[in-house]
């Protein structure tokens, strides 16, 4: 019987600016990637994010991102190997904090924003800031996003991981996303979101906007909380996930190469 | 036979700009008060400073200050108990990761300028600045400054604690410090100072302008690295200090109320 | 016939987090207090507040406050005087250049959240505050709150200012606001609140909650956007002004003392 | 008879961070470059620039970068180009405000950088930025690196600009500078830069590292403030062109094509 983690971004205010539908994904998600006060959230906004996941025993992770609140870590930034692993390891430290502080403890990692995007496409990058992670804590369960060179990263530092595929972007043959610009890149209905979900959890793969299936490693599946019908897409999945007999559960995590 | 530990605050620079002169002070103290990132020091500041620290087997703090990067965390900041209990836990987070990926940990912590001297007169405020740092690290040694509502609280909130002393500033009969404005209120001649330390660690007692002993924890000295003659004083409270026959090492740590 | 004029603060949205009813406000207020960067908005705020604002004919003002992004400017933070009039004027210069980018110009300065508080209670340092703005624009108009330690400052000074009263706040027979602790202090009611300003307006006094009369440069009355009825009370007083036959339009300033 | 204005980048303290020797520099150069607090820079330090740059009569110029204090400007960043015209405007705005606190004005704008190295190879990008600034002040004079994007940009944009040439590096014949990795690309000996820029100044053209001379409008030597042998090479090439009568003072600025 197959089992998937369902996560989302959260923690995303800041000061007094409210962003997101925290406490209505947190009925949704297994999983909840908490900002680390860098691109979003700060010490209060962790505070209250962290205790409000503690006590839904929702699985806590770490989501750090470029020290660019302005651009809300969306914009690519330069930035040296090791100042990377700094980072990560800077922010992975607060989240921890904030976790201890509230009762819990940070289970994964997950990249944020542009800095998520060049990893996924350089995979020395990618092991910069894997590597700040580990040498803070070498169990962290490293989300990365499937077969990107983030894959290729954990895979290569033989750390624990877990696969990640988008509910609302359809995949192009070679496993990338299909570009934004294109027609049906994005998609807006939540039926269509869940069926496909259902089918790529069952089939431990990634189903093409051609059909096509490509193994991958399906551990957890990220939604959304911003957006017209990101909320209905959110819930519209995990009931069609749990129709189909699905276990939803916080990964345990993998270790090695995928498959 | 007395010991007492010399500390010095640490991991100031930013981004391109340089402060202090830490590698000679590191030659001289035995706990090091790491700047978190906030109100000085970056991740890539204290990345380095960790490993230094590390590599000479100097006792590392977290030394959480004020948000307030241009002010260098010395302009008073109103801040509610509940948010500073959140920004120390915070910054008490990001040196714990560090400290970890340099292969050390954090044993003290220490407030910073304007927020020190806040906790200072405000038991109610350094109870929630430390109550912020315990629940992230039960164990954690708070160095409070001897004599001041910073002590009142860590025995009120009995963890464990060190006293401190100043190396350069001179005491009025009721504990508190001359005021800088007054002559005489900080000390400039490395002799003075040096045989002043010896007195008052000998003695276990703050030794006032008036020659005054008030019986007072002396289990740290704090030293500096900035002005003309600090670095003169920090090796000469050292040196005396050693001549005497006291013994040079990070504090233990002790609980409940002093004397 | 009377003439008064409306202000609102705008543009306090930053990055990706929206703050406010900025265009519904717009076709309420007559002048503009728009943030400067520092407490609130960004470079791509302002541009998009100004031209909105030169687009509509509101009369533009900066919007100054402390570097406090998190805080929103409303924690009191120490700083020296001349340290304060540097940070008035830069932020001024910000608002200067994004008014004249999109075709406008700045008429008036009206000092933020706890910057404004302390200055209401420090005439030294509210006269630090404007004389910034004033070494940047001699004839710019300060707005005030009336009867406050900031109208004093501008008497002093010399400078063009206007006097400014709230729609929903009730006043003390000194002039000052009831504790928001205390019933009534805040007025939520749209139709009292209306027939205040009108009853404030035609007698050119602050009408306290007694009922007493106290002479005052009613110049503008100060509107929200926040808050459940803030809109309903902008539009209300908006509303009862015109039936009362008062002319709505920027203060054209005054000159020292009042009355 | 030749003329030459000599700029330097100034103002790049921060809080209590000193950086740069901007006195000394002011004793040599004619325009100084001020950065904005944004890279660099804050309030405080900008006034106490402005003050002495009037004082000393130098030519002064706003110096904007990217919002990345900690890399200080020097990272390359994503920004799309409307942001990019509204981050410059608002540097500009502060330093025109400051400048006035300080009884002068701004003359002429020069990017910073990464913004800078950015601007000289995307034609589009620095007509953004350049675009931004004469929103604010069409006659401000833009500086650019001669032979570049930036030039190009402006001379699209008919606005005033003056061309700059460095001091202290080497060109390649088609005049970009030689890579900093190869021998001889910075120029550390006094005497050869000072050689090298009396040459450039006296034939109008860039000679570079073969010997070619490409015509190029060198109205501006950039001289830097830091390193080991920076002054001495700032004063000897100072000292060489009035040796050589050619006349040092702020540019003029130029219009449309160069040549």
């Amino acid at each position: 019987m197959p089992s998937v983690d369902l996560n989302a971004d959260m923690g995303e205010s800041f000061g007094p600016w409210v962003m997101g539908q925290d406490a209505a994904l947190l009925e949704v998600i297994t999983s909840a990637n908490i900002a680390c006060g860098i691109h979003a959230g700060d010490w209060d906004v962790m505070a209250q994010t962290m205790r409000v996941a503690v006590a839904q025993g929702t699985g806590i992770g770490a989501h750090p991102g470029f020290p660019d609140l302005q651009g809300f870590g969306r914009r690519r930034m330069q930035i040296a190997g090791e100042s990377l692993s700094n980072l990560v390891a800077w922010q992975l430290g607060a989240a921890q904090a904030m976790a201890r502080a509230a009762g819990g403890s940070v289970r994964h990692l997950k990249l944020h924003g542009a800095l998520a995007n060049m990893c996924a496409e350089d995979e020395a990058l990618a092991r910069a800031a894997y590597e700040g992670a580990l040498r803070v804590d070498p169990d962290i369960i490293i989300m990365v996003l499937a077969a990107t060179a983030q894959q290729r990263a954990v895979e290569g530092l033989g750390c624990a991981w877990a696969g990640e595929i988008f509910a609302d972007r359809a995949y192009n043959d070679d496993a990338t996303l299909v570009d934004r610009a294109l027609p049906g890149a994005v998609i807006h209905d939540p039926d269509l979101a869940a069926r496909r979900m259902v089918e790529m959890v069952q089939a431990g793969a990634i189903v093409t906007e051609s059909g096509a299936r490509i193994p991958a490693p399906v551990d957890t599946i990220c939604l959304h909380g911003d957006g017209a019908t990101a909320l209905q897409i959110a819930r519209a999945v995990r009931a069609a996930l749990e129709t189909a007999g699905v276990t939803l559960a916080p990964f345990a995590g993998r270790r090695g190469a995928a498959g």
